[in-house]
């Protein structure tokens, strides 16, 4: 039985994971920290979880990090695990850090991600020499290397959904890496658990809004990504939009696509590509399930289409964004570094209707 | 392993038992019939559920019904079941169903109810010889009668929140059973899949409006429960009220209080009814969380409250309208009927936020 | 051309009278005064305003309050007006003030209503004397007085539903005063602009629920008027929630009728009760619109319904709780006040869908 | 005073005209025709009415279209108006339409819009002689030509957001007019009153989902204006979404900037281009409201930014889907077509929150 800390366990992030591991039967949880709230039963705190997981919530000091663990989940903002990482591993426990910490190989990819993210505000990497021993968590397409790491850097909620959306396409050279444009759309819990005037009920309600219209943090790990994948540089355009929804994400991705490629030839490549995944569903034409089927599961569905005319392929990927696009794909790498099945704990339907 | 055909698969209520049963270890469906949209895998139909379960929906017809089957579940409309399930029963199966057709043991209890229904229109029951064996299915309250039975009726899904909010109150008789009032609130999946202009989105978003009021069906089958529980006549002025919201079910109940009694004894009172009780928490004082610590689990949550200078009572009962308020409570019953642990396939989590 | 002043104007309350005022013939704003967010065109704090109003909010200084104006609007927490109005009334100018300040003719009732409201914890009223000079804002009630008053106190939201719904089958007698409740929903607004974790949209949305149950201070000045009005005590049991909709307040009331009243008597004394209001509309028997029919608008819709084997009547109203409930009545009352037509700059339809 | 008769009346289209010129100090409604629900005052049909407009629905027979009328109101589904304007024409009265009846100058052009059109199923234009005839109404662009012209078709909603979004900068060649990408979404209320499973309030809610990619009919018309106002093909490759609102349209516009093209240079190119429009507001820099600073307003709000790495110009623009989308954009050309003042009956604040 892995013994697992959460360190940021009352926001949105860290009480995904202390309700999927209330159901890993391999994995259990040996302590709770966070900044405030503490001293309390987390049922006292969240009522819905009151009868199912009542342990306190203590206080996140350093020394505490770490504690007695042979797992520590980083549920924190930026910044928060680059500090306390190295001392965790070098006591033997594996990480996994949710923030964009560790999802760059070197601090000067770092830094690019660093610019635009509005809290770190281009501050340098304070841990450079972990980066080369980090991996990026998008299991579908660095499985082998999350099976040998002990320090994983869950993705962004957006990265996840563009990378799964694009790789294919990207990989197989169907579309100009160069010609992307991503058309973001998002629930309120992504900007987590903190009130905000953005986020207001009445503000956030029968609205539809774009944000950080092409300076997202996300699209620096998604172009890296889909330029590694390429073996050229893929150069993005991502426009996020925030939706009056708690949960989802949805992404239409369009990219210049290679004369004389059939929508036919596409659907093959992405089922081929995906083939065996358990969390990626592709759609079949003409099916635009939209969030509605991915909700309160673990899933990745994609639907595709072309516009001939103009020599466009149109993918459309959607996630939940607590789930596939954090918790569970943070629980996801968990099980792939552990060697459990990678579905365990995982296994939900969607929450229908 | 359990042989589990239902009936009705492609509406709310019965897609919430397909999903269900997914994660039952000792049920496996044998058949999913319909009426219409038939010849198709369900995962065809409804997206969600690709992958997960793709039986082909089988047209429902009198033949079909019961075939090798152990247990046949009726998520059918008023007056489907009524018809069939003594055929079932005869070739040995156990029986669960939705409608009304099974939730009172005399044709003339269900004359009341079928008068207030809006689909029966008061016609006579069709079966009255089924109803002495039939039992309905609050398991809180009538556990022991289910174990033995092979029919059972499932409760309306407001008349579980009622039911469940009142009874230790009207038990224990610490308010006067003619005096209760109860407010209750519903999201639209209630209403079923089937698509009309009060549940139309531009009709039902931003909206809240009370429908059937003081002559709501579900209010004969909760006076009945209470007026058993009391002993003497109980009544209610319930009046439903329709959200903005997908799901859930909040009733506000209100009933004049036997004096002097404090809320401290209200509140032991009730956490020793239900001492035990797997679905059923009650909240502690000044705690009210609603809709949202319950939604997408089998729970019930309940908070009480005083009114001293009035001397009343309220109680306020909260679930998740599709699962404690249909397919969930279903799947307890059948999990009592065959004596598998109460909880099986049912233990999950609320989702938050 | 009447000369207004807003103080606390960036606030939802403060707004709606902004935007009411643009299209106000006989009225023009003379300054806009806001603790925060001073020094800028209110187009550019609130986007939608941009190119209706352009003046630029100011600091609300003791100095600058009712400076140059013949009448201030206090659209300002409880307690802000009551140290203010003494000054302003003494340079000759009229005041409405939107809090609990001056809703009550003395300081003995003031007192009952600031124990139960959260922010004021009970504190004695600060301006005594100004209590007999000031008047209760509802219209249809107090018109009379309204038009010979200089200090009026603005309602509560929740109290405009419910002494609305009531204050017929009070006064005509057909109630019994001693056994109202009253089982009341808003939408997120009512809580104002200030973000907090309740209205976060990851919280708010998709759910429904009960807050300070039987302790709501709006029940203090209901009570009141209700008591006038029936000449005995009248006491209520009021239970607000909140919903997931921005905007709306629907009252439902359910009180003992006096035997013998038919449905048709009680729509007879509603619509004689309310001849001539412009903003009361009676609804037909059996026709329940909900919050949607007066979103946007001043109106208040009332609905009828008898439980008549309980005995009990059932009123239903509903209004837009920044408009009836708020910036609208205050607008209604000035336009009494200064005797302007009554729909002067209100008679807006309601927004559908 | 200008006599009305509204055609399909009970539609969302057709209500929202109702709603306008109860407020409309030149026109009075002289008679409403549907196909449905006639014989009753329109108020019992739309509760939210009830007191503003209660004149009798009538049944739109042929004969009854243009009677006693000088305009009639076409808000009807597609190939109403081309059956019945040349009769209406033809006895001098004017002519607006909803549809896509008349937004062509050609019977070529219609085909290839009417090949997209779900219901029109590239069935031939039933009155190609009146389409020289015909001006596409969208006042900002085709002014000059609408004064003149007695048959004007409304353009469709998305296409009022496209159009206005892009106009500018394809008429002043600063974007390749065959790299356009537009991402729409759009409130639910766009697809009319009557119910289906796509606006089911339970699917609808808590969802957003793709529709028709690359295949809406409204890229037709589009693409049709820009091509003249660039004076060269424009090619868009349009992808439309449902959001969980009721109301609003918000268009994510992408297309390839002209090198060396300052994003001051385009605010002022904006600026410039609708210097004096009453409805068009250019947002500052970096303000970017989203749908809540137009609904219930006949504003276009549209923002501007650039993705200078990849030289592209992304411009938002947004609009309430029921009234710049559609009634409201009809009163504003029913106002060109009679020398009314533009804003007369429009000049609406937006609702906030």
């Amino acid at each position: 039985m892995i013994k697992a800390q959460i360190v940021g366990a009352t926001g949105y992030g860290g009480l995904g994971m202390v309700e999927l591991l209330q159901r890993h039967p391999e994995i259990r949880i040996v302590s709770l920290l966070a900044k405030t709230d503490t001293g309390k039963p987390i049922g006292d705190l969240f009522p819905h979880l009151r009868g199912f997981c009542d342990q306190i919530v203590e206080e996140a000091t350093p020394e505490r990090v770490g504690e007695a663990a042979d797992l520590v989940i980083f549920a924190t903002p930026d910044r928060v695990g680059m500090s306390l990482a190295g001392k965790v591993l070098a006591a033997g426990a594996a990480v996994i850090d949710y923030s964009g910490d560790f999802r760059f190989p070197s601090a000067e990819q770092y830094g690019q991600y660093a610019l635009l993210h509005p809290s770190t505000a281009g501050q340098p990497h304070a841990a450079p020499d972990l980066l080369p021993r980090s991996t990026y968590g998008v299991p579908e397409i660095f499985r082998r290397q999350i099976r040998e790491s002990r320090l994983v850097g869950n993705p962004g909620c957006f990265a996840v959904a563009m990378t799964l959306g694009l790789a294919p396409a990207v990989k197989r050279g169907i579309v100009d890496p160069g010609s992307i444009i991503v058309d973001g759309k998002t629930g309120s819990s992504g900007a987590g658990k903190k009130p905000s005037t953005v986020h207001h009920f009445p503000e956030r309600n029968e609205s539809c809004a774009p944000y950080r219209l092409a300076s997202h943090q996300h699209s620096v790990e998604t172009a890296a990504t889909l330029s590694q994948l390429a073996g050229e540089t893929a150069r993005l355009t991502f426009v996020p939009h925030l939706l009056s929804t708690t949960r989802g994400i949805l992404c239409t991705c369009y990219a210049s696509l290679r004369a004389g490629v059939s929508l036919g030839e596409v659907h093959d490549l992405y089922r081929d590509f995906y083939a065996g995944e358990p969390f990626v569903r592709i759609q079949p034409p003409g099916v635009y399930p939209g969030l509605k089927a991915v909700l309160a599961s673990n899933l990745c569905d994609i639907s595709l289409a072309l516009d001939a005319a103009a020599g466009r392929l149109i993918v459309v990927s959607s996630i939940d964004n607590l789930l596939k696009g954090q918790a569970g794909n943070a629980l996801q790498n968990i099980n792939v570094m552990f060697g459990f099945p990678e579905t365990m704990g995982l296994d939900r339907l969607p929450l229908y209707p």
